[in-house]
């Protein structure tokens, strides 16, 4: 199994990216190929052992920032090291990619160049939540900003796969976010979606609310990727703001101090719980190869969560079971930018 | 000053609005209508004493529930209380309507039969949200779920005068929710709306992210109706995992118990800045008198905060300042339903 992986990517590069492909070589026994510049990377390199035939360098001499238009950036830096990533994708070089760099993209060199499964109108980006329930899916959680009712469908059909595969869910409960749980209730889109959903060859449990989220009512939570970027970041920050607040009591006198450690046990494992570092990154369906969002704040131990986590999809052949579902749904046209 | 009050919906009524009408009657010095089955009124007003000048029943035999379509009971049930009291409130007897019940039986009373003051589109259902700068609006938190650019520039506009009046800011921030913060970001909806709100009548700081919602980094945030309405209980179903999740912690052993009593003090204040129900409820800005919707799961302290909300409100003059403001706005269309 081959990983390709973009060290020049995320706010921790090319630290981190290297040292983590670094242990997955080590630790998974992966060969993990690693593209940004060569004398960069060998500089890094040099600070580890590892087996040498796990381990390979591809040179890319461009890096795309995250201020950059993605689509724009991708079309004219041939050799940054996304796109380099992607084309060796492409040539059947690698088995998946990784990237924790600029969303957009990575959006866009999975859709132009590594391309779409067959009948697949849009691949959708999967985030994992942590929630009271467990890790559940949300999809899309920021690559599509305007969709049609079909894209929600098959975000479905993909999360579903995704779950069965990746978290041994037997009869995952794929459900519409919404601003009510009535079949009557949403927007123009949802309300679409929502016969097409009923007929779809997964376990739709109908519409939830913004509540149910984080409650976990539903394993796989649809919803067009405008709406699902708001619900990831929104639950991010709330996280970090509540994150703050406690600290900031824990450690307000001696008093709070020594309280703090009667229960500092608890709030370790509960934010554990928590943590989106524990599931690794968020992960593009749909593509005809694999490739993975790694949050762009990864230390060493979501980084290698994103590696492992691309090592259990390739383990699950999951693309190979999207082809076969996808022909259960009719689609109604083939091909869509 | 005159209150209607809707004592037959939210999940405590008639006791809760009925108790928080009496409070308001004795001591914000406000005449109260309570409106719903007269009987049932008169047996909750038993238990109290109050100055009787500032207390008065309207009779109405019927109630909508959460589980009706809204625009159909709103038009058959003719004398169910959230009816009675909107149509009380059109002829003038009454400066301000509010309800615990069903929101969309709530926001139809206020746009078809209380109507629109004169150059506003739609009307907006402002919530109020504990962030960590302190209490932002959210506009619109439910009211509208398909929006077109200019509805969002008038949410800015009474968002504005809103946060101005009620929380006394000089130059509130208004931001569009939007998945990344580059004007180029967004779905057609606020790619569009973004340089009408440049040009508006207010100091547009441009988009935020989901993020910046509880970090406070805007004062006024604006959305469409679906948007906002997920945030809104995204939060709130986070705040409710958290909060069970804490306890939990707290209470699982006789160390942990110890423990918490030293945080305790530090953990309540935190829970008290983070309570929707000192606050109030979700105003619905742009009809022609005050409609509020307060939490359908309001207890007293709530429903209180609720009614003074809306005296603030009233004392204020918002209205006459939106028709003022409204006149700075080019709007395209006069009418739209």
């Amino acid at each position: 199994m081959k990983i390709l992986i973009d060290v020049m990517g995320g706010d921790n590069a090319p630290q981190v990216p290297v040292e983590a492909a670094v242990k997955a070589a080590n630790e998974l026994g992966v060969h993990m190929v690693l593209i940004g510049d060569t004398d960069t990377i060998n500089n890094e390199l040099k600070k580890y052992t590892y087996p040498e035939e796990n381990i390979s360098i591809v040179h890319a001499s461009e890096v795309i920032s995250n201020h950059e238009e993605p689509a724009k950036a991708v079309r004219r830096k041939k050799d940054a090291s996304v796109v380099v990533a992607a084309n060796l994708l492409k040539k059947g070089e690698g088995d998946a990619m990784i990237s924790m760099g600029s969303t957009g993209a990575l959006l866009t060199a999975g859709l132009l160049i590594v391309g779409r499964i067959k009948g697949i109108l849009r691949p959708v980006l999967a985030a994992t939540l942590p929630t009271a329930q467990g890790p559940k899916l949300l999809a899309d959680s920021g690559a599509n900003t305007n969709c049609r009712p079909m894209n929600l469908v098959q975000f479905g059909v993909m999360g579903d796969i995704y779950m069965r595969n990746l978290f041994g869910m037997e009869n995952p409960r794929v459900a519409l976010i919404s601003n009510g749980e009535e079949e009557g209730k949403g927007d123009d889109l949802t309300k679409k979606a929502y016969p097409l959903m009923k007929d779809a060859p997964f376990n739709f449990i109908g519409n939830i609310e913004g509540r149910d989220i984080m409650e976990g009512n539903a394993d796989v939570m649809v919803c067009d990727g405008f709406a699902g970027n708001i619900v990831l970041k929104t639950i991010e920050g709330m996280g970090s703001v509540i994150n703050k607040k406690i600290k900031g009591i824990f450690k307000k006198n001696i008093i709070t101090k020594i309280g703090a450690l009667f229960v500092m046990g608890g709030i370790k494992e509960f934010k554990k719980s928590m943590d989106y570092r524990e599931y690794g990154g968020a992960i593009l369906l749909g593509c005809k190869k694999l490739v993975v969002k790694g949050h762009g704040s990864s230390d060493l131990k979501a980084a290698y969560s994103t590696i492992k986590q691309a090592k259990s999809f390739i383990d699950a052949d999951v693309n190979g079971e999207i082809e076969e579902k996808l022909k259960l749904v009719a689609v109604e046209e083939t091909e869509e930018a």
